[in-house]
């Protein structure tokens, strides 16, 4: 895998990337990012990037002519278009499944546009996807191309080990966590669920799904929409509704309810 | 406002922050932000920070004794309880509106955690709210973490130029931003749409409010259940849809339709 992330910013991104996971990934040369500054590829000498948009408005806009230079050096240099994406707020809001998508890919280039806007035109000529991490507003699309180049190198195979595969798959099944308990086992007078220390995996097994599926239901219930329920986790689903209504009929937990 | 990120990554973290709208703030001592190195509060000699999960499976899980002695010490510090904030895949999905809330306090923490998982009783004694920022899986907090940095300290008064915050309101009118462009007017053959180009305010005005319907009727159309939209507005949207039913009946342009 290899992506270019093209910044005013290639420094601070190019140091998160070499942290963790991703940076072992590239030192083991599974995966390469290179963070390209786009300001090196102005044709004026204040290599300036930006200036005011046509029609009037405030605000300043990225011209085209810097990363259109830069993204065309990219490609002339690979000897083919190479797959873009840009961030931008305006884009597609990026799932799981994107990320998938895009481990596929030998190579690809992030565009990281500034909330201004950038030139319409280089995004007809040489952007693909435009992508959104959500609906809020950051600086530039420095952090959220940080997330997409984490969440894909990620899924390149080799770059976690087996134990961290398993482990992904499982964060991955359609619903959110269980809760997670390490040593000690009583610490600040709070004990771990004695269920875990009981040492009977059939039981672990089941509580932690059912404390999966409780807190998928109390803090996302658009996920059980889509994710695969068996008969058993029904089961499991009709009893936590039950233990829920039973505590809800409780005056003293109703003023925690709000 | 201040906020304290708690971290394995603070330098790499630190640094992201010290770049562009975010940066210029904190010198201007507007924005504190201290990035605070989670290891350093270990009690063994190893500085070792997590352990295997009780009850078995794969992964190690984030103790909670090095976390705690860090909150502990910065709420000691502050002299009272400092709301507390967790990224974890298993939080509310984050949105501009949690941007607004948390923008209003004077300090906050947050936590990266690690995403094999955070001893709960960790998150029960000192978590107020734990935050996502999308449904993806990323290798740890430090990426959203600094998603919400960023979103929250740009609505902090006097970060923003008022030109600027002028520009922020008009990216979250709660439609997509129409096209922008800026110089030159013909770059590679393709010229800017003449309007923007004639000087006449409304007509560039109504052309811009059309486009950015547009934009959202094709990308996003969620957004538009929620968008407050005027008379003027679902009458523009009639006439998008107008003309993308008379385009899609003609076949050459069905072509580009998939």
């Amino acid at each position: 895998m290899h992506i270019d992330i093209l910044t005013l910013f290639p420094d601070s991104v190019g140091d998160m990337l070499v942290e963790s996971i991703i940076g072992r990934a590239q030192e083991r040369g599974i995966v390469r990012i290179d963070c390209h500054q786009i300001r090196d590829y102005t044709e004026n000498k204040q290599t300036q990037v930006d200036d005011y948009p046509y029609g009037g408005g405030m605000g300043m806009i990225m011209q085209a002519q810097p990363l259109h230079s830069l993204w065309k050096h990219l490609c002339d240099e690979a000897g083919y278009r190479i797959h873009t994406i840009m961030m931008s707020p305006c884009g597609k809001v990026y799932k799981q499944e994107d990320a998938k998508r895009l481990s596929k890919l030998d190579r690809f280039i992030i565009v990281c546009g500034h909330y201004e806007g950038v030139d319409q035109r280089f995004i007809d000529e040489c952007v693909d996807e435009e992508i959104s991490i959500g609906d809020f507003v950051v600086t530039g699309g420095e952090i959220p191309a940080l997330a997409v180049a984490d969440s894909v190198c990620r899924l390149v195979p080799g770059v976690l080990s087996d134990e961290e595969c398993f482990t992904e798959e499982s964060h991955w099944n359609g619903l959110l966590e269980y809760p997670q308990y390490s040593r000690p086992e009583i610490w600040q007078g709070r004990a771990v669920p004695p269920i875990l220390l009981s040492g009977h995996h059939a039981n672990i097994k089941k509580w932690r799904r059912k404390e999966a599926l409780r807190r998928t239901l109390l803090r996302r219930p658009d996920m059980l929409e889509t994710a695969p329920l068996d008969k058993t986790d029904k089961k499991l689903l009709a009893e936590i509704k039950a233990e829920l209504e039973a505590e809800s009929g409780e005056p003293e937990i109703d003023e925690n309810r709000s």
